[in-house]
């Protein structure tokens, strides 16, 4: 965004362009008979003081004074994890999916199409650079970490890296999670954190002056898995409204299912199907969800006759780790529903096969010379997403 | 520093201005009629080969040629940790807080100062460009390494990082320090290592061409830790001559009161007062340093009462690994000195109150709001030093 | 490589400079009477797009529509390790060192020279501005990975790194090696991977569109300590061919050594000498494959007698681990033979020992200041040969 279109869109919304972590308001001089010469204009194409404290008041009210030239400074946003200025929104941390509604997500969605561009492009982005990433994992997740710090270094950005914070770092001497991220703040401008408690997240974010991107916290929520999940349906069915979806496999203990059951009561006449053993049946608490935003949704045992039906067929691992010493019970549940190539036989043409990955062999290998096995390009928009919140987060719209 | 502002100041100081690692001198022509034709200048300003030997011998007496414009080669300089030479000292590595004393304590402060503002500041440092450092790290210490790679970041240098060297290099196959040293200076333009022998740091200087930051060597030296902790009481109190200070907690285990008592012991009229448990007290080494050097000292067990004459009360966390079985010893000691709201009553209005982090329930969590708790400020202050470190290590003045 | 350079070299050899990775193809106006008018030229000197696919099939026939100025896009190359194209063969993969022969090596020991002089020079590269490598190390190897990872920096590339993917990662849930290499394929633009199986590189190179790069897979290959070996020999003693090689040590074991007989096999009149405990001789396969290829060769059993016909004295350690509960059998093995300032004295003035590092006592630490002691000048070399692969992969000749 330059300095100018940036201006010219502000303009037109009415000061609308909140960046999140950093604002940077531009006075004009009081004998600028401008329209909007009683305004705030925010910028955000340019890294201003990273010394900024995220969760000050917002002051839109301020005195413009008379002054030779542009001046730019420091605008402290948000309170809360997003609020709506205008036509955007803006973001302060990313904790859980259900922060976002469908506008947020479309808007999201449209900057991780530029990413893919920038991704694309034959030159170094440098979006974000000057700006420092701490990513801060209490548990490994080699594909999450490298995912945000692919994200971050494709737009120009450094990063800092805990791969074993749990085991390595202070916490293991009982410092508590609050004054690690009052340190970790110190040396970097945005935290990615990937916990083994549910809640983490939210904890870390109440407390830093600086954005918060959650990677995982334990069993709670994984936000930035649940909005690669959205993206990908929207790229490679080219809607989510109206849409079937099939979610198969563990639907008690999978963490991404949940949460994509959420994020899809939020669009027009989902469909859900739940196919899974009955030892890990989706859960209570999302099927009233679902019913009562409206969401038609049905139990299945039969997988073929399911993904005949559908537009997105979902399928997840079978956790080992979830079945202790009954190993009986697991290998009974994970072979009962399998995605095989008698299954793309009754698949529609322009379907897709979707899955969080890592795979065992609840998908058989040659699917995946099929065109609508599309976990590899669901892996990979998870760097497209990444990237636009990580530009969002850091530099605004 | 520009060249011709580097070039001013070293030919007012008679060629004074001698970078550590790399110093790169130019050779005037003959003709030409200058006062300081005979003498070598050293530019520190732009990165010169980093082919340099630091242990080289210095040489000031080479003729000079008639030439072209400028040449500019490598000078190598300092077979010591440190050598003065004019007005401003030379550092070839940082070993121990014991190799400075209160005049380049002083001038590390002025860069540490200057480097608040790069950090602050919404354009990205280029000083340390083209740079890379080796975080070698023979036990985990995530803060400490965090710091140090942002501090080199944050200048616009590069990082290599082995977290946990002792159980993932060649270490492990039997390799001595010096060998690794060897071979990692063969990839990197300075090393920063902390290691858990006593004298590791040391021995790693002594082998390598590049320059060395200890980072901690066992029970042994921290010394960004202790000019850290000047650095802060510098930047809160405004001074160190003539203060107060309450070392209390396990001063018989702590690295960090130890080096701090050291360094104090170098300015004037400074007044320590020791409170800890019995069984951890100050050890007699440091006493009767700081009585040959004139510092005033005195035990207590009154924390209430100290607290309310000092300028500084530095807590420390009761390590319980010094316990071993002996756990009722432990709980006993680590209960008994707390910095909570009540001391906070009795203390001085402009006092501070420090830590090295991570604390546990030492210092309770309501103290942290007041503004005399400069903990985290003290940790930040960590990245300062090392940026300041590593700038006059690399590039010089 | 400048663009005039490029375009001149590429008109002299007839379109011969493939670049590996990444090639762009410039079509000329059709009313420019060029005498190369109907051929593609490729320039590799900046970085196009990322999206390449290295396993599609070339096109060298598409028609050329005239044009306003330079069209410049991506042209997929090459479906195997290298081909021949003109005078310069195109590298798709670092796999083993018997990839290369003879004229490859020459060409790339010409690469590792320039690649020298980018090291030692004062500005940072930015050859490779843009480029993200991977570093997928499923069992640790710290003196390797940070040897890439510096090649990496030093020419302006970025890094994601995985130290110990295999008890991190996705690998220990249960993924295969192929899906964690499409994964990971699409947040970098080459892999550096370290397995503890061999032909783990093979089969990563056969999924993935980047580049792959072995850094050791198990007992099996270890192409770049192969080559840097190679390039040191040149580097040292000034040629290849005529030269007489003593291999000492761990023979059977030793990966090293056994590349190094492999690669030495391409030059001409080469003699070996096999100097080694009876318990670990070198193996029969290597024997017959110099047989067959012509090199002489033989065993002996008196170093003395053998270091002083030598140019080179290739010392390796005898690995306890491959001894098990016989400590015994180790010890007398280990003692056996060692290069001491004794041998020196028998050695010829211009010979060089080598070792490939770490050692243990198998060299005395009083031969290290010795000119001829060449073991970390070696380790160095990893980096120019590493920086050479890279480039050459990534960007082209």
């Amino acid at each position: 965004m330059s300095f100018s279109s940036s201006l010219t869109s502000a303009t037109l919304c009415g000061a609308s362009v909140f960046p999140k972590a950093l604002a940077c308001s531009i006075e004009f001089p009081s004998n600028l008979s401008s329209p909007f010469a009683s305004a705030k204009i925010c910028l955000t194409s340019f890294p201003a003081s990273r010394d900024l404290k995220k969760n000050a008041t917002l002051n839109l009210t301020r005195s413009i004074a008379p002054i030779q030239g542009n001046r730019c400074h420091a605008m402290p946003v948000g309170t809360r994890d997003l609020f709506m200025t205008g036509e955007k929104f803006q973001l302060s941390d990313v904790i859980e999916g259900q922060q976002f509604d469908r506008e947020m997500l479309s808007a999201i969605f449209d900057v991780a199409r530029e990413m893919e561009k920038i991704e694309k492009s034959s030159s170094q982005s440098e979006i974000l650079k000057g700006y420092l990433m701490a990513t801060l994992f209490y548990e490994p997740s080699t594909r999450t970490r490298l995912s945000f710090e692919s994200a971050m270094k494709r737009l120009g950005g450094e990063v800092l890296t805990t791969e074993n914070a749990r085991e390595f770092s202070s916490a293991a001497k009982g410092e508590t999670l609050e004054d690690t991220i009052r340190t970790v703040e110190g040396y970097s401008d945005i935290i990615v954190m990937r916990h083994f408690e549910s809640g983490a997240a939210r904890r870390a974010a109440a407390t830093a002056n600086i954005p918060v991107i959650n990677a995982g916290d334990g069993p709670g929520e994984h936000p930035t898995q649940a909005l690669l999940d959205v993206y990908t349906i929207q790229s490679e069915i080219g809607k989510l409204d109206g849409i079937t979806v099939a979610l198969v496999g563990d639907l008690a203990n999978g963490r991404t299912v949940r949460s994509l059951a959420y994020l899809l009561a939020k669009f027009k006449d989902v469909k859900i199907y739940f196919v899974s053993p009955e030892i890990v049946k989706m859960k209570d608490d999302i099927k009233d969800y679902l019913t009562s935003n409206a969401v038609e949704w049905e139990e299945s045992s039969d997988l073929m006759e399911v993904a005949s039906k559908c537009d997105v067929v979902y399928q997840t691992r079978i956790q080992r780790e979830r079945f202790g010493e009954r190993l009986d019970l697991y290998e009974a549940a994970r072979g009962k529903y399998i995605v095989d190539k008698d299954l793309l036989g009754v698949m529609k043409e322009k379907a897709v096969i979707m899955h969080p990955l890592p795979r065992l062999d609840e998908i058989t290998p040659d699917v995946d010379a099929d065109p609508r096995a599309a976990y590899f390009r669901q892996a990979k928009n998870g760097l497209f997403i990444r990237m636009a919140l990580l530009k969002l987060l850091l530099v605004g719209w």
